[in-house]
């Protein structure tokens, strides 16, 4: 695949994963791809935890039970360090948002499905939970879960809005 | 280039640009990668406007004089519309992130370089007056700008935290 096959090709795994896991190595080459992300101010807030296998991902189930965190073989956990700043500005959510694109193009182009699982849906007591769980320093704020495998079954892909309705050229009209 | 030499080979080029003008037809494939990023409840906020030559390019040196607004031979302006929300939850942050990301990716597959220059850096005062240029509707947000061209010289690539500072296997250790 090329790279706009791989764009094209993309997209929110909200069904059930095959149990054949992910060799390390390819979950390693799907993190980076997310740290090679742009970073505002190079401040690089993004952490990462790769939980490698069934049993790693299955506590995920207590905060957002779907048919993903279900059935993974393999998830990464997206932290942000809420302590860097510089001129009280920080760019969090935009350089965990580039860095978790990264990583669902990454696992597709290794012939994987993903999904972002973002934190808002998550209950804050059971955020927590995760958080003591995966030993995460009290300035890591948990940002996205992403489950990742081979998918069990087809998923169908949204419709997206038409070219015209999104982009316009030169000017709004 | 590979899926993976391009997320290693994409870097935020802050130098000029040459003057060769970017194709029409390499624009619009840029904004449809970034037309097909995920978009949290697929409420696809994110709007685009593309400005395809030097002249349609210039105004943006009033927000930032840059040196990549005062060279670039084109640029996509980032929008998000406010009023997309469901449930009280939105992602607009999260979504215009994932659109830039996948469209500097999309510069870099082309052979381009590009920039993202976020709007928080900009004079709320000269934010107003691009939206005017533009006629952007009321409930539009600026969010970023991304110059694109072929660069005007040598640039370097940031350095990076390694690995092992940002990535842990199973929990925080």
């Amino acid at each position: 695949m090329n790279f706009f096959e791989i764009i094209e090709k993309r997209y929110s795994h909200k069904g059930r994963f095959l149990s054949t896991p992910v060799p390390r190595e390819k979950l390693v080459q799907i993190a980076s791809a997310g740290l090679s992300a742009p970073t505002g101010m190079n401040l690089q807030c993004v952490k990462l935890v790769i939980l490698p296998d069934r049993q790693a991902v299955q506590p995920l189930c207590d905060i957002a039970p779907t048919e993903g965190t279900l059935t993974a073989p393999a998830a990464i956990v997206v932290f942000t360090d809420k302590t860097t700043q510089n001129w009280k500005m920080d760019f969090q959510i935009e350089d965990y948002s580039a860095a978790t694109e990264n990583m669902l193009l990454a696992a597709t182009a290794l012939g994987y499905v993903a999904l972002w699982l973002d934190s808002p849906y998550f209950p804050a007591d059971k955020q927590k939970a995760l958080c003591d769980l995966l030993n995460a320093p009290a300035n890591y704020q948990l940002r996205t879960v992403i489950p990742i495998g081979l998918p069990d079954g087809e998923c169908l892909k949204r419709e997206k809005m038409p070219f015209d309705e999104r982009v316009w050229f030169g000017e709004f009209s």
